[in-house]
């Protein structure tokens, strides 16, 4: 049930309603105020602004009731979320004022020539005196935009915007939206190449599969900025960092588990393979057509090479059959493919993350009560797995380090550095995940980022705070 | 001469030195102390910071003498071109904080869907409800930038981020760098439609001809946002507006007037257009094999078009030849390519605009004398040609109306905008162009923009302030 804030501006004729009978309209209706602002007073007669948070489906009926009162007149229904987004949601700032034809001379002609003329003899430069030492594009070709499917690039502009928000506030990290304007996966690896110089990485943003792979391992092949698509990675790596706790809390590990992955799109395919690296030895992935199996043949190419894996089972069948036994259950699929029922045949001590969006694989109602750990994508439920935990301090790490890639390793590290800020004392089955709000996730998942990427020599730079590990 | 401020950290030893032998010998060998900063007082010993002018030649001769002196320590020299630019001059800032779950579900998801499907179902409300409104993208190839010519899209980027800080200060205008690591005019092509949905309009910069006029013109007709080479159109803006009143102080009018351009590439081209539809009747273009004439044949699909034209002259010759008689000498060519005996062969009254980077067509002092108004691209002489003068507000029109178009009558109508700021009480030979910092030119401009917009059908909305006109 999704949520919604809106402001109606009411004049009361005072002598025919009373704002009490306002509040039990609006509350009879299905919506709550939570707060009234006076726009003009009066005896006989008053504005006031009142925000009503209201359940989607409701707001009409909050609205309705209202206009039919005898001595209200509903000046205006504004919604406090296209509130938000008037005239976007982003701007740009210079980091100085130009006060002055001196101060021109150095920030534009004829001065800024001799910067050009550095940044020219040697291109490293560009890290210095440029924005790509802190700059990343968020890319996308609004093809999966959230549960929304292929909507266009221009739809998906404000969810690319949200997130630019998100990497400044969260990392200090300067994103840009980049809405294209084709489908053509060389389009699209073109075109991101094209513009890459001003990029200090690329986050690849709600582009379906398959397409999301190749244009992801192209990039990272073509360019040697990181590239991260994030439908992709961000979410195994919150599910992987949600799984690490989990396995605390019921005393099970990576390697005994039995793994059950239901979706082998984008996400599901990070995810079994971030497991893999994690040291599951059971793993099944599903999808419509049943459990992807070791040794059988498939035309999407990674699940021919997720049936190339050891640790795949061979045992086919569909979710309801091959859910029996096991330990976990991740879902990124759809809403309500797992029944009672089926979560029952899971072996003790069960965990269940259905992140199916906006509806879970399961109620969570329903499935609260039969299993020890369970987690969703949503805020109104203990556990979400947002992958909002792991951008911001993934890419504020490999910008700082200016990583050439983003490696199995560098995603490993975050997801063991998010589980590593809920501490052993915090830890239990409603709280395995910490808040995004967090402050230590970004200074956690930066540090270890970092550090994974000097291991694995991918770093090519040692931010000065980190000097000492060298 | 290029002059440049560096930032010498010295410590004194004042047995062996006093401040007053410092100061003399950086006046000795060149150099202007505009200030200093003492980091660190003490009667035996200190550290100050002196901020010293220097021309770029003599920069050396500065560090060094200091360098040789007993009692000076240098501790560091530090250059305050480069240090404006380190870590570089832009970055992206949110409309508002997200502090809470409540916020984070208005900007970005669930609440965002609803705003982005309100997007998908109508496109219009792409200008409403994301940056679109008011973002532009500074593109280049770096093939031709300022005097420096091909150096690459990493050097051009400190170009690029200067011109989003005038851009953002003069105009409230977010523009964001977009440098291109491809020359192909196909491919720069392709690249600026795939990126365009996010942004309100084009700003090409510092790409070469004849390059540049494909790209403009093909995109220009196959977006429906408008498209401005600032190479080409806003520095001919600028001379027109320059012209305009260079006329009335010698007196003189378009009709009348025999006007030499010499330099026929990207803004040469755009300046002899424009100079046609303000009604020059007498116009001979110039490049390096002589005047392009009535009639001629050339390979440059520019130059065949100019020889269309009725108001080209005939004959045949070079620069020396054909200045002879002129009223008018516009250069945007290279530097000390006309002598004084040229201009002494020009009719009385003489305009001069020589504008080549960083060397004008014509040494300033050898003009002023033998011309009646004289105007180069330099900061340092008066009348500077800054086509500056020209893109903020011109933008900041169009992105305000949603023009479809830049068209002629639009550039025409900013060029008579920029020359009216200049009163008739002020106007004389050495003031014909307002400053970049006279706010009344981005003012000017907009308002002279959006009613040529209107006028000529390619508005799509009237801004609140001008529906009175409607």
């Amino acid at each position: 049930m999704a949520f919604n804030s809106i402001i109606l501006r009411l004049e009361l004729n005072h002598t025919l309603v009373t704002f009490g009978q306002v509040a039990s309209a609006v509350s009879d209706a299905g919506g709550d105020i939570v707060s009234i602002d006076v726009i003009r007073p009066g005896s006989d007669n008053s504005v006031r602004d009142i925000t009503v948070q209201v359940a989607d489906e409701r707001e009409k009926l909050v609205v309705d009731s209202l206009r039919a009162m005898p001595g209200i007149h509903i000046i205006n229904v504004s919604d406090r979320t296209f509130l938000a987004h008037l005239g976007g949601k982003i701007s740009i700032q210079p980091s100085m004022p130009i006060r002055n034809r001196d101060d021109l001379s150095r920030v534009y002609t004829p001065g800024v020539a001799r910067v050009s003329m550095a940044i020219h003899e040697n291109i490293d430069k560009a890290y210095s005196l440029t924005i790509k030492r802190n700059t990343v594009a968020v890319v996308t070709d609004g093809t999966a935009v959230l549960g929304l499917g292929d909507i266009g690039p221009h739809a998906a502009a404000p969810v690319m915007e949200g997130k630019a928000m998100l990497f400044k506030q969260l990392a200090e990290v300067d994103a840009f939206p980049i809405c294209l304007d084709t489908k053509d996966t060389e389009e699209i690896i073109r075109t991101i190449k094209a513009i890459s110089p001003i990029f200090g990485g690329i986050n690849l943003e709600d582009i379906s599969s398959p397409r999301c792979f190749e244009i992801e391992d192209r990039l990272a092949g073509e360019l040697d900025i990181p590239i991260f698509h994030d439908d992709q990675h961000g979410t195994a790596i919150v599910v992987v960092a949600g799984l690490i706790n989990a396995l605390k809390v019921t005393g099970k590990s990576m390697e005994n588990i039995r793994v059950v992955v239901n979706g082998i799109g984008a996400a599901g395919v990070s995810i079994c393979k971030m497991l893999l690296a994690s040291g599951v030895q059971h793993l099944t992935p599903v999808d419509r057509e049943g459990a992807i199996i070791r040794g059988g043949t498939y035309t999407h190419p990674m699940w021919q090479w997720l049936a190339s894996q050891p640790q795949l089972e061979d045992k086919p069948g569909s979710l309801h059959e091959v859910i029996a036994g096991a330990d976990v259950f991740i879902g990124v699929s759809r809403g309500n493919v797992l029944g009672a029922e089926d979560v029952q045949l899971m072996a003790p001590d069960r965990i269940v993350f259905a992140m199916a969006n906006p509806e879970p694989e399961i109620d969570p109602e329903v499935a609260l009560p039969l299993v020890n750990v369970f987690a969703t994508g949503r805020s109104d439920y203990p556990n979400q797995i947002n992958n909002v935990l792991v951008f911001p301090g993934l890419f504020r790490g490999v910008l700082d380090c200016r990583a050439k890639v983003i490696n199995e390793q560098i995603k490993l590290a975050a997801a063991h550095a998010i589980a590593a800020v809920v501490s052993s004392s915090e830890l239990n089955e409603q709280y395995i995940i910490p808040s995004i709000f967090n402050e230590k996730v970004v200074k956690n998942v930066r540090r270890a980022v970092i550090e994974a990427a000097m291991r694995t020599g991918v770093a090519r730079r040692i931010p000065p705070d980190m000097r000492s590990l060298d």
